[in-house]
């Protein structure tokens, strides 16, 4: 049962191994796990305390996970491959059965696997490994080195995005585009913010996505900049921002529109032609070879002649993948040079306490030579109930 | 903006208070600071990074967040009472457009509130102050004691429920058996555990819930206690085991149901019989006094005298609340006597690899003289496709 997909992005991390100085890769973000295994953890998803760990080099992929995980990870990984932690209860006639308090802890069946699979030579470890666990394997027979570098090159990994991952991208903000412009469809004076959740949650779910978070915010709240929808009924001269992502599969969306009940003023066109233009600069120069950083200024400089004057923002847009932000982050300082195979969101928001938000943002493709869109619909200041 | 619930809560903590060695609480657990405050950071639910903490007394509830929050919380919090950390960059005559960068770091931003606001005497922390936080805190000026003991007696309040948290909990129990019902419509052979799990999702949305896990496993894979659905199609003979939960306003559900496609045979229904016979007998005894290990020991007790033998579990049920998992555990050594206002879920579920799996999950609240079921759907081995 193991996807075709999981097994190109381990594939893909295992061709860069060569490249590196470690000899094993012990991960213990869940994102990275799924990477590795394409397994993602119902339980790591709703407890806080779920830890996992996937141990990797050339030929071996070995989970470290909780017994109850044991079952659903068989679709993953041999069980055989599965060191268990705590106390839950397989029956049958196979390994899993056997499972239950084999070790004590998370850091127990870590150490454990370590030692079964031979682990050895340098180390290279993501975030997720804490400091007393990165003591205990440095302390191990045949471990030299235990390097936290391992977190950011596999990040650089994952940055490019393979084919099928680009598919999954797509379709979540295809899902995400659809929820808003299905809001949009219904949206009039009277109708509250919490309704347009629904709808857009409703898009999301019936083209298989899973809503992650639907922010509706309208009137003074649009300016609330991650906030829940409420009873607040649309009124005439709202601003209504849309900021909502869902998960096809693991793989996110990031996607943002904003409107108006009835017409805008004059402030308000000159506000939103200001930020769509910021983003539509991005939408233009972004190719492979240009840096984080210039897509940033552009942004930020375009919002400004647009007349949004200082434009403050701490970044105009971010890598998106299995996580909602990765990097490269398009912000000041980032020398990153986008490559082909890279999949970002481009946003130019604005917030302003007691007028209102407003915002656009846009999920692109770097191809060889340039971008492709992965958003198409409507961009500009939508309006609703005319 | 603040809602009834938010401030139900609030005060119920409050006259709690009093009975305590504590001065202050300082609370880190996302769960506990939506209880003091009614936020729930939408950030915080999409990033493990996320730290926010509440900072409460009799008369005083403060927050540290990030300043992203800043907005959102304007509907929870006086804008005076944010301890901002971090860079983000609201607009408008209002401090929160002077938050960015008030802090670098949210141990920074817990210190400088605990300052502000004179933060003194025997402090009650949560789970997630971590040690490092726990020393700075212990050494401000005129705080006496820093007492971990703060979360255990938390999650003692937390576990009694307000009239208003029921009706929430009840409403997401609604939501997922509904889901499930609507699922088993139109499950048929051929037909896939995604296209399974669309449906529940889909039930959930319609009514104003937000699907958070969403195991439908069938075959063998039913066997797998925490697994995503996948393409695999029904076939006869099956076994269909759901285990699905959603939240309402933050508040959990988690019911389960099995299905057989076509008809069972033998050995699955004297298990079946046996695992129901297990909730039943939880269900017609639960009432104020009955000691979450007693109901642990019928459950067990029950299988095992309907053949199924020996029944391991860890436990056969657990509160819920604002977390799928909350005390009291219906587990071997918990003491805890059940009382009025608790709402938990009961649950007998059986894990066979190479074999399947199935189980029966109901939620009840208890009530001054017994308890009353918050779910209705029909709890028998339900026959798909006769």
């Amino acid at each position: 049962m193991v996807d075709e997909l999981a097994i190109a992005t381990r594939d893909n991390l295992r061709s860069h191994l060569d490249a590196t100085p470690y000899d094993w890769l012990i991960l213990g973000v869940p994102q990275h796990v799924a990477y590795v295994t394409g397994y993602r953890s119902v339980a790591g998803d709703i407890f806080a305390s779920h830890r996992m760990a996937a141990l990797v080099n050339a030929d071996s992929v070995v989970v470290v996970a909780p017994v109850a995980d044991g079952g659903a990870l068989l679709d993953h990984v041999d069980g055989d491959h599965h060191e268990p932690y705590g106390r839950f209860y397989f029956e049958g006639d196979h390994p899993v059965a056997g499972f239950a308090d084999r070790h004590g802890s998370f850091a127990a069946a870590l150490e454990a696997a370590a030692r079964r699979f031979g682990v050895s030579g340098r180390i290279g470890i993501d975030t997720a490994i804490d400091q007393s666990e990165q003591t205990r394997l440095g302390s191990l027979p045949g471990i030299d080195e235990v390097d936290e570098s391992a977190d950011a090159w596999l990040r650089r990994v994952r940055s490019i995005k393979l084919p099928g991952e680009v598919a999954l991208l797509e379709a979540a903000a295809r899902l995400a585009e659809n929820g808003i412009d299905a809001a949009l469809s219904v949206a009039a004076p009277g109708v509250t913010e919490r309704e347009l959740v629904a709808v857009v949650a409703a898009t999301m779910v019936e083209g298989g996505g899973l809503p992650r978070f639907l922010v509706v915010t309208s009137g003074e709240r649009s300016a609330f900049s991650d906030a829940r929808g409420t009873d607040r009924q649309l009124r005439p001269g709202d601003l209504v921002r849309f900021d909502v992502g869902c998960t096809v599969d693991g793989y996110w969306s990031d996607v943002g529109r904003t409107a108006i009940v009835e017409a805008p003023d004059a402030l308000t066109s000159q506000r939103y032609a200001a930020i769509a233009a910021g983003e539509e600069a991005q939408l233009e120069m972004i190719r492979p070879g240009v840096s984080a950083e210039e897509l940033f200024r552009t942004a930020v400089e375009t919002v400004e002649r647009g007349g949004l004057r200082p434009y403050r923002r701490h970044h105009c847009g971010h890598g998106i993948g299995t996580e909602v932000y990765e990097p490269p982050i398009v912000a000041a300082g980032v020398e990153t040079l986008l490559e082909p195979g890279m999949v970002l969101c481009l946003e130019t928001p604005f917030y302003e306490i007691g007028w209102g938000g407003m915002m656009v943002e846009d999920a692109v493709e770097l191809t060889p030579t340039g971008a492709r869109r992965l958003t198409h619909s409507d961009r500009s200041l939508r309006v609703i109930g005319q």
